[in-house]
């Protein structure tokens, strides 16, 4: 397999975490986002959304979308799995998981910050205000669902890794790069240092990548 | 069951489908984003992140996220299927819903505008053409996918509702709401017209709901 790849991108870091939980191997094929490598006619016919991540199977088939990449590969290598079996604690865990997806990292990416600076003419104190504003945000409620939800802050569900914890990390990492105070949050933070601590989270770090900065 | 609901979100439309489509009868608890209803003390304890829609099941048990939602329902109740059988085509479907769910949806929810207009002190044509912005971004991709996937313009995935059709005709919706010229998508236009012609979409409506405007 081929994962189309960026050190950076938060995305690109839940799929290699996912891909590094499985065991499997996969060649990395990094994208320049600043050079604008995602916006070639090449990579958009493999992926019309021009997004990093995208994994190409060797088959050619090619997938986006960095949740439908970890559930994908949940659901052909079983172990370790990412979802629990009982389907409330699966939709709780996919509910936190979707509170990053969908509700911080969008707000955060890349494109969103070039919109702010260039068509609506934003300083930088502008763009990492509004950056921090939306971590801080989702990861009060993230914290308060983490105290709920986790057994000795090891993981964000439960007492095993998930879904929910790709997904934590690669947030957590942002949040750090922009300075944002993560005191406000023990659960979160607790659980991320012992998920980091982990082989295969660690591997996908971004500065362990080969396209790292 | 009851549904914390809220007739134009976006999100509540999803729920509301999918809730319909298993036939599924529930009650419909209104929250006015405009009176901060989704902002008290007795919400933010069923719900800590405070977003519409929510779930509570008759042990009180609630469930946020609407992608959570719909997959937890497909899981208790299997007809019909929100996501095929094949592990691949589930991923391509799951990819579809989360590219309308992370990469438009978020983009223009009520928050967000409100942070343009108030810390960014955006104007509203200058907010339009925001929410336009990433509609019409995200349908470009879309209306390629869907060109890939979709069997006979009914649905975007083959020949069946999933839940990448849950999140279409909301998005739709929304894009016609701002007057996006939808003319550009063909594929979609014609896939949403045959969903919100079948009963569980168009019950689902935002001015079928109790309290719409």
């Amino acid at each position: 397999m081929k994962l189309y790849t960026m050190a950076r991108s938060s995305a690109a870091f839940r799929a290699r975490i996912a891909l590094n939980l499985k065991g499997l191997s996969y060649e990395s094929i990094p994208k320049a986002l600043v050079k604008n490598e995602h916006r070639t006619p090449e990579y958009l016919a493999l992926n019309p959304q021009g997004f990093i991540p995208a994994l190409e199977m060797d088959d050619g088939t090619v997938l986006s979308q960095s949740l439908a990449i970890a559930e994908y590969l949940d659901e052909l290598h079983p172990e370790p799995r990412f979802l629990p079996t009982d389907p409330l604690a699966r939709a709780q865990v996919r509910s936190m998981a979707l509170a990053i997806a969908c509700d911080i990292h969008p707000l955060n990416n890349l494109r969103v910050l070039n919109y702010l600076r260039n068509e609506l003419a934003q300083d930088e104190d502008a763009v990492t205000a509004w950056y921090r504003h939306w971590i801080e945000q989702g990861f009060r409620a993230l914290e308060t669902l983490a105290r709920e939800h986790s057994h000795a802050r090891r993981y964000l569900f439960a007492d095993s890794v998930s879904l929910a914890d790709i997904c934590l990390v690669p947030q957590m990492f942002n949040a750090r790069r922009f300075h944002v105070d993560v005191s406000s949050f023990p659960t979160l933070v607790a659980i991320s240092a012992h998920l980091e601590s982990l082989p295969a989270f660690a591997a996908a770090r971004p500065d362990a990548q080969p396209d790292a900065a």
